[in-house]
């Protein structure tokens, strides 16, 4: 059978492909980068009209990355598409609890997401840090919660939680209240793929090396 | 904040409003329940036009899955996303090499990418799994090839890559030529949540006992 094998060339030919549906949006090469990556993940090209980084975003991302600043994920798959070889050669390393047996425990007694206990018992190490959701809506309104009562300040959200409960409604919450800067999607589309690869388009803005 | 935080819930309240999506599409109990968890994995209700579902696949990943089978994955995501203790309740496990130095090695000798190299080394351990490629069309496109030589006989084929270069033509060969049990994805759209949800959701069929 006869198709593309070569790892770049696949990547470079995608880019390519997807660069004319961007032409619209006056986006800046930075964005660019971003959107691109983000619609890669998805195979989705309408995923142009519902990104939305949020003023400074990109540059808050890159300065905290810089800092070797950790991410903390919502969900494990989030943690699994981010390049941590990557990460670490800034300093920083992905945490998700999703998977311990005691923040399942703490969720059941309050009858809420595991998700979003784990976001609560993150706490105060979510300072200066960057929190990724791919796909849990509560842990997003958790963490804006959180910012709000001045109990946390990240340095930014990666807030791309999917699905017809609260997702859409999360991330509009996101945008509208502004409290730290952020990069998510309109609407109920999103998901950890999506998550990651804004991360990790954000990583390769700093240097062209993939790792 | 008030919003739903309650897990099933949740879960519930995303199928309702996922069903009147599915209406025009004749689809059996089964077959409704795989398209639901696919499109709630994606929160994107345009899946429903496209998810292919060939003849006799639920039945046959069905059979596989209570007699044991392992499930082999293109990508780490995938493997994350596939909920491993409900596999392991009927004696199955998920296996992925593309994080593997050996494999990495081999892809980087024969310009190929990873995914496929290790699609290669599982050879005769593919027989009577199911396989699900949640990202890569280059390992779609080989195991395809693979079974069309009589090197291998999985039992079937979740084939949801993603991407524009590839992804679409190898999804679309993958239903044409039918050679084995699959479920896939028209077009560029498709994903690691893809795979996985269409996997779980296949396992849930056979008890509701999400483990």
């Amino acid at each position: 059978m006869n198709f593309v094998k070569e790892p770049m060339a696949i990547e470079n030919r995608s880019m390519e492909i997807i660069a004319p549906y961007l032409r619209d949006y006056k986006l800046n090469e930075a964005e660019t980068k971003v959107y691109s990556r983000m619609i890669h993940a998805s195979g989705d090209v309408e995923y142009a009209k519902v990104i939305k980084i949020g003023a400074g975003a990109i540059e808050a991302m890159k300065k905290a990355l810089l800092s070797g600043c950790n991410i903390f994920s919502d969900v494990e798959m989030v943690r699994t598409g981010i390049n941590k070889k990557k990460l670490a050669s800034f300093g920083g390393e992905v945490f998700c609890e999703i998977a311990n047996p005691e923040i399942a425990e703490v969720a059941k007694k309050q009858k809420i997401t595991r998700s979003m206990a784990a976001m609560r018992h993150f706490g105060k190490r979510l300072d200066n840090s960057i929190i990724a959701i791919g796909n849990a809506p509560t842990a997003l309104f958790e963490v804006l919660s959180m910012i709000k009562e001045k109990q946390i300040a990240p340095a930014a959200i990666v807030g791309t939680p999917v699905g017809f409960v609260g997702a859409a409604e999360s991330k509009k919450l996101l945008a509208e209240l502004a409290l730290v800067p952020y990069i998510t999607v309109e609407g109920t589309k999103g998901g950890s793929p999506i998550a990651a690869s804004c991360v990790n388009a954000v990583m390769y803005l700093l240097n062209n090396d993939r790792v």
